[in-house]
Formats: structure tokens, C-alpha cells, sequence
């Protein structure tokens, strides 16, 4: 066996301890070879390279990076040494080995996302993740300065997940060329056998920030807004595969990654369902650490009850109009439900971009009821043409304030996820019987709420604390006095001495109501 | 060959027009031969028979009926000569043959019901089948007086479609023993291998019945509400299968025969999913006509994306409270949507049967203009225990004679059904673009409608006539003058001198707009 004949490369390295390579349980190792330049290395050269530890046996497949350079990655899931070993077509890439370390993950280091509590998502390492989305479609493709920008706005945001296309994006507002393209050659006569190494270095540089910030990175691998003017949308069925598994190559270390096979993938006329359940299937397969896959949709509904579909991801423009729409779909697909598309806050005349700050809050309140998540996007129009929702910039809306709010309430909400209390029958209160209760009275304005709660998981006796919520104005304002279950009938209890909460009678009221011991 | 040895027996024959058998097209033929009585014919004799007419093959599955006599029921699906061949185990059934004629059908004879424009149904001759149910689950169990005395309230009731079971029920309200049982034996004791002739005789006599009062029977294989009271709820595999089969052998040929897997079918504990999907399997493969196949769920929504399933029956107790709700399933499963239990008319404790008879109807509307379909029940606690949702009898709630007047109004509308106008934006507007529109105001006042449409389908130009629907009155006020489009924007057309329609301000008022020419 051969040493890697490059150096190793350790990306998002916390601690280099000793000899031996070391890299963080979920972070990125990378290995470098030198092979061959000439012919067409990205279908000629074969790479692949086997991790192991202990029992375990993970087959990774690497890619030509450009200039005589190779690479393999790959995201350690356990602690402790892993070895590998390459098998190539070419004996200068076949055979290499080498060894590294897997350390403890950093504080900020809590792994991959998957799927958790049926309905709701986890980090590798335990912790809730409480999906708060936005989208940047094209954030990438708008040079350095605008990209900079951009993640400054996300770093002081609410969102833990952003929508971002691979492919440049041309639709109104967005006229621009990016920089960088993935393959060799001009628009519609791309050599799509070459890939342009350039861009992808752009792309994972990007990725990596994202990583940085604490953002879990939602793929979109295809998308319809194109039509032909670069060609992205309309390759053929070889290319789309070829493309699919050099990015899987590319970025599946990546813990960050969420695999989403398209936006509006039924916009895209050219491909039929049985292409999109073949691009899954690739992605699925190529995959060595199962990243969550999704596609969103334009107005026809993929199948999500595929096998092969982790979690739903829905355009819906009215789904979340109120929390029992939100939740209809929990029962039936029995995954985790994103709403990545419900309009837009923003001003420009289109009906998908018009909504109010205190609708898009709405909204995201009315999924979090549902037992749901939402995604967020802003199209305020602006002389620059620069929308949040596609290009990135600035945030200039009111309600990301507001969803950092709704963000607290999630983070110090029950791990196991907000549910509906009492499905079917009262569509405004959600949490986990027993223990934690949120309450959302949307744009009714109550001024009293008599202490009642469904009875599952309640006993006479128990003791309740009471806060009321503004979700608009961003207030949490306890309630004096703790309220004692006492059951009242077949289906509530009430409190023993009959008590209310005095309410402001305002809009985008919520009760948080936490057992005290 | 042999010709049968037993009479040919013809029910739902209309005529008899030659010494040739003659039986209407989609109704029902059968041959009677005599068998085996010894044994038990029931698993040892085995039945088919080969229809054909020209190139057309239909293989048929015959039944035993006790006493040594054997049937073999079919259902020809176009007209013409038919002849037929018997192939058994047993020589004495083996290789009869014999032909009929299938005639014209009579006027009320439609054929049986299947799905058509994706989200509707139409009968085999092309008529539009619009979905108003009802629900008595254990009707036929109830005895004579009572069975006569539901056929007499169904024969004045809107309802076009019945929910109904084969097994008897054990459950609230419910304690009665029926006069016939499936099988031979005792509660628990059955001899699952022997059924009972009489009980089957029964049944048909009732779906007989009911064809003939043009009701569709759902016919439910498998329900819960027995808990091992007399444990058809818990047979073992080889039982249900082969209760599958004899059911389906027997009744298939009825044109007017739904299949429902089962009422709750996931509070069947002792099945898993695998068993739901053998069962969709088994009555698939037996069936020659391919019915209408569904299950409806108590909390988990099976999953109808499956290709077994022809339509969506659902149970939820708020899917129909808006017609946004409704209609969100539509893009999810892209199947007909039946909404069979959205809570009953009714006023027992119970939460799923005290809905006002406002509410039932405010429900039914809500379905329609969200383009999916609604069933209706009645529990009106009563003395005597006879309650509608069950055991039939008479109907004493308000919701039946407002629903007459809503499947009026469906049976005036255009064949292709009922959809969404514009959908995400508007969900109170249903119809054929640029020919029929509904407009429904729910539980809202409006004392105005400013006449206003979506673009699809319209121009400048066009005339409209407009009438007033009161859908709890059942009152039709036509408004005097005609209204006449004209582009307002990017999305809507108004009328050309900016008409509105005068409205009296009341709850469940809807509008029926209609194209003149």
C-alpha cells in the first residue's frame, strides 16, 4: 500500500493533537492524490476509497478536482482511528492508504440532521434541530461582495436553514451570469463531461461559512428557472446523472447538507416522475451518511411517501393558514412536514410575494401549532433588483425579528418536539400533554382565556404556570398566580378554583403554559 | 360440454326476450349447478368459469351456496352474446357451458361507479356520479322491520351512496345479536372454513335492494367494533383471506359494490399495515370488475398514494372545516377525495356525534367547493337505541333535507365536477372556469358581492347569469340583470359598469354563476 501521495487536507479542523491526522465525529477529512491530467479524468479516471473501522465499512467515491488533482472525503460518524485504502482504474490513484483520527466534535459541532420523533428533526448527537427557513435561491451566483453581505445578514438572523440552488438562476430580478459555471463550455453548449472546479471550490467555500454560522444547507440540485438560457434546466438524462453524483462526490461530507432534488421540480416540463424517483435513487445511493432528501414542488405534489423521501417539502400558499390545514399532512405522510414555500413577505405585485410581516409570522405560527415548520422568503422590490428571497443582501422586512422570537419559544420548548394536543378538535393548542402547552389565538383578540386543558396525560392536582405571549410586540409576560388541574369533565380539566388569564384582546396572542412541579 | 345442470337464475333481469338468457348490460347473471354436499365444498370444491364474448376473457370465481348447489355470478360489461365454460376440480362441474345475451340496460341501470377527470366519479355509461353519503354501518343485522324501514327512509333521502358492513357491530348503542351470522358455529367457536349461506342470501337480498334504489353500497370487509365479542375482528390470516375471496365471489358482480377495506381500519391492533395491503391485494386480483377499492382509518390515515387505491376515504373530524382543508388532499394524492366521516349530526356526549345540522351542512358545502366529497351520519340519542349511523331506521336530523337541495344543486353542475378556481387564493370559489362558478360564503354575513372572477378561461365580453343560494332556506333567488366581464387586472375580471350583487346579509349563502350565451 501506497501513502496518499498528496497532502492531507483537514478541512474544518478544530485540533491538529499529534502525527496522526485528526479531525472532529461529523467534521470533513479529505484526502489528496495526484493522477492523471490528460484524456478526460472526470469520466475516465475511477476513485474510490474505503473507510473503516472496526466493523464498520464505509465506500466513498472521490473526484477529479482539476489539474491532475484528486480527492477523497469523508465525515466520520464515531470517534476514534478510521483507516482507509483507494481503489482506482489507474494504478497511481489504486491502493493508496492512510490513517486518521476522529476527536470529540467542537461546541458547535452537533452533526448531521435527521429525522426525529417521527415528526421532527434531530442533530447526530441528540439535540433538537427546530427547522426556522429561509431561502436565498441564487445567493451564490452574485459575486463576493453581495455573497459577504449576505452571510453577514444570516448571521445575525433567526434562520438554522437556508434553500439554495446549485445551478444560477434566471427569472425576474435575477438577469445576472454568476461568475462561475459548473461545467466547461458557454451557455447551452456546456461540455457537461467537464466539470469547472472553480465553481465548485466557490460553492464549497460558501458551504463551509454556512457550515460556520450554523446553518443547515438545503440543496436544491435542480430548478425550472432557466428555460433554456443556460441549459442547467433541459441536459440530458446521462448529464443529470453524471452532475447528481459528482455533487454527491463533492459534498456529501458536508454535514450541513440537505439534499433537495429540485424547487418547483413539476415546472420543469422536460423531466418526468419516474427522472425525479431515478435522481433519488442516486443521491440515495451515492450517499454514504443518508443526508435528509426532499423536492419541492410547484403545484403538483411529489409522492412523499416514497421510501425514499425523508421528510415533506411543500409549496403551499394557503397550507398554513391555519394550524389544523398545517397539520392535515403530519397524518398523512407520518414524516416531518416543512413548508418551505408559503408566499413571501415582501411588495412586489405577484401574489407569492406579497404578504404582510405579520402574515408571514402568521404563518410560521400556525405551522409551529400544527406540529410543522415553515420556510421564510422576502421579496420587498428595490431599484437594484437585489431580493432577499433570491439574491441574498439585506433583510429588510419585519418579521425576522419576530421569527427569532418564535425561535426562542422553540429552542426552550420540550425536545421532543411541538404536537397537537387535542387533533381534530382544537386546532390552536399544541405541545406535550402533561408537561408543556403553547396556545396561539392567531388574529382573534381574546380578552380572557379560562384555564382548560385536554385531559390526556392530566390528573387532579397539578400545577400549572402561565405566560402570555405577544408574538407581534416579542413580549413574555408570566401570569402571578400558578393554576391546579382539577377535571371537569369527559374531555378538560379546568382549574380548581375556576381561574382565567386575563388576555389584552390584541392579534397574535399565545399562551406558553409549563407544569411547575 | 355440459350444459349447467341447475336452472339459470337472472336477478335484476328486466325482460326475457327470447328462449336465450337475457340479463342487462352491468347486471347481474347467474348459473346454478348442482355439486359435492358432502366434505366441506367450501375449501375442497373449487369453481371458476371462463365468460367470453369475441376476443373478450373474463375469468370468474364461483361460489358454493350450500345444500349442494354452486353459482357462478357475472356481471357483463358490454352487450351482446356471451358464452361461458366451468372449470372445478370436480368433474360433475367441470366443463358446463352455456350463453345468454346481455341487452341494453334499463333506464336506471348506469353501470357500476369509477373514478373519471382524476378527482370525480362517473357511472360506465359516462353519467357523473356525485357523492352524497350516508352511513349505517350495521343496517343489515337490525331484522326485518327495521331493515324495511331504513330501505323506505333511503328511498326519500338524498343519499346516493351507503357506508355499510358485513360483519355485525358490537359497540355503544349496539348490543343486539343479528339474526344470521357469516359462519357456522358460535362466538368465537367459528368454523371460519364454513360460511353461512343464509347470512349471504340476506346480505344480497339488502344490496339488491339498495341497487335498485340507485345507493351505491361501500361495503366495509373489516371494522374493529367487535374487540372479541364475536372475533371476526381477530380470525387468523388464512380466515380473513379466504372470507375475502367468498365475499368477493359472490358479490363482485353487483354493479353498485364499492369495497372498503375497513371503518378505522388502524384501531384493528391485531393487524399490521402488510395485512391492509394483502387485503387491497387479494380483492384486486379477485375482483373481474376492478370496483372502487378504499379503507377508512380511525387517527392514521393509510397511505392511498398507493396504486391499489382507487379513491381517498378518510375519517377527519376537521378536514371539511374550511374548503381549503378539504381541497389540500387533492394535490397530495391526486385520487377522488371522500371525506366518509367528518363527525355526525347528531347530540350524544360524544365530540364525533353532536354537530348541529348547520354544521353537518355547512361541512357538506365545504367539501364540495374544495372539489373532494362528503359523508353524512346521524346520532340522535334516542330511547330505543336506534340510532342512524348505525342501525338505520328513520332520519330525524335537518342537515337531510338541506343536503337534497345541495346534490340538486351538484346534479345541475357540469359533468366534469366541481374544482378549485383559484386555488391558494380564493377557497371559496369552485366551478368550471368561464362556464360555472360557485362562490360559497361559509358562516360569513356579506350583504354585497362586487361581481368578480379569476381570469382562467375568461374575456372581455362575456355574459354571466347570477343566483342567490340559501343553502339552509333552500331557496334559488336569481338576480334580474346579467353581468358582463371586463379585465380589471392581472389576475380578476369585473362586471363592465362595476355591478355588484345584493346579498341579506345571512350565514350559508352561496352564489351559482353561470355562463349565458
Amino acid at each position: 500500500m501506497k501513502a496518499p501521495l498528496l497532502v492531507l487536507l483537514l478541512l474544518a479542523l478544530s485540533q491538529i493533537a499529534s502525527a496522526q491526522p485528526t479531525v472532529e465525529r461529523w467534521g470533513l477529512f479529505e484526502a489528496g492524490f495526484t493522477g492523471p491530467s490528460t484524456g478526460n479524468p472526470f469520466t475516465d479516471v475511477a476513485l474510490k476509497a474505503t473507510f473503516t473501522q472496526g466493523n464498520a465499512s464505509h465506500d466513498v467515491t472521490g473526484f477529479y478536482d482539476g489539474g491532475g488533482k484528486y480527492f477523497v472525503r469523508f465525515m466520520p460518524e464515531t470517534i476514534g482511528e478510521w483507516r482507509f485504502v483507494t481503489h482506482s482504474n489507474r494504478p497511481e490513484l489504486d491502493g493508496s492508504s492512510g490513517t486518521f483520527t476522529a476527536v470529540a466534535p467542537s461546541a458547535a459541532n452537533h452533526g448531521p440532521v435527521s429525522v426525529a420523533h417521527t415528526f421532527h428533526f434531530a442533530y447526530a448527537d441528540g439535540t433538537p434541530f427546530r427547522q426556522v427557513g429561509t431561502t436565498c435561491y441564487a445567493w451564490i451566483h452574485q459575486g463576493d461582495a453581495r455573497e459577504e453581505q449576505t452571510l453577514k445578514t444570516l448571521a445575525s438572523s433567526p434562520f438554522n436553514k437556508l434553500r439554495m440552488c446549485i445551478f444560477p438562476k434566471f427569472y425576474e430580478w435575477n438577469k445576472n451570469d454568476p461568475a462561475y459555471f459548473p461545467f466547461e463550455g458557454t451557455a447551452n453548449h456546456w461540455d457537461t463531461t467537464r466539470f469547472n472546479p472553480e465553481f465548485f471550490h466557490h460553492l464549497e467555500k460558501r458551504l463551509a461559512q454556512l457550515r460556520d454560522l450554523g446553518i443547515e444547507a438545503d440543496l436544491i440540485l435542480f430548478h425550472p428557472y432557466d428555460k433554456g438560457h443556460w441549459g442547467f434546466d433541459r441536459m440530458d438524462a446521462a448529464s443529470d446523472d453524471r452532475y447528481l453524483r459528482y455533487v454527491v462526490a463533492r459534498l456529501a461530507a458536508f454535514r450541513h447538507v440537505w439534499w433537495s432534488m429540485a424547487n418547483e421540480y413539476d415546472f420543469m416540463k422536460e423531466k418526468t416522475e419516474a427522472d425525479w424517483d431515478r435522481f433519488f435513487h442516486i443521491v440515495q445511493s451515492s450517499d454514504p451518511y443518508a443526508h435528509l432528501r426532499s423536492i419541492h414542488n410547484g403545484s403538483k405534489i411529489y409522492n412523499h411517501t416514497q421510501p425514499w423521501v425523508t421528510h415533506v417539502s411543500i409549496q403551499d400558499g394557503a397550507a398554513v393558514g391555519d394550524p389544523e390545514r398545517a397539520m392535515l399532512l403530519r397524518d398523512v405522510y407520518r414524516k416531518p412536514i416543512v413548508y418551505d414555500e408559503v408566499k413571501y413577505e415582501g411588495d412586489i405585485p405577484q401574489r407569492w410575494g406579497k404578504l404582510s410581516a405579520d402574515e408571514m409570522v402568521f404563518r410560521f405560527w400556525n405551522g409551529l401549532i400544527g406540529g410543522t415548520y415553515v420556510g421564510h422568503g422576502e421579496t420587498y422590490a428595490n431599484a437594484d433588483e437585489i431580493l432577499w428571497w433570491s439574491k441574498g443582501g439585506v433583510l429588510k422586512g419585519q418579521s425576522p425579528a419576530r421569527l427569532a422570537f418564535l425561535r426562542k419559544v422553540m429552542d426552550e420548548s420540550p425536545a421532543e418536539g411541538i404536537d397537537p394536543i387535542d387533533k381534530w378538535q382544537d386546532e390552536n393548542t399544541a405541545g406535550k400533554a402533561g408537561e408543556y402547552y403553547l396556545i396561539y389565538f392567531g388574529k382573534s383578540t381574546p380578552k380572557e382565556w379560562p384555564f382548560t386543558l385536554y385531559k390526556d396525560a392530566l390528573k387532579d392536582g397539578q400545577k400549572f404556570q402561565v405566560e402570555i405571549l405577544d408574538t407581534w410586540a416579542m413580549t413574555v409576560t408570566p401570569v402571578g398566580s400558578t393554576f391546579t388541574t382539577k377535571k371537569r369533565d369527559n374531555y378538560f380539566f379546568e382549574d380548581a378554583a375556576k381561574k382565567s388569564v386575563a388576555l389584552p384582546g390584541k392579534p397574535y396572542l399565545a399562551l406558553r403554559i409549563r407544569r411547575v412541579p
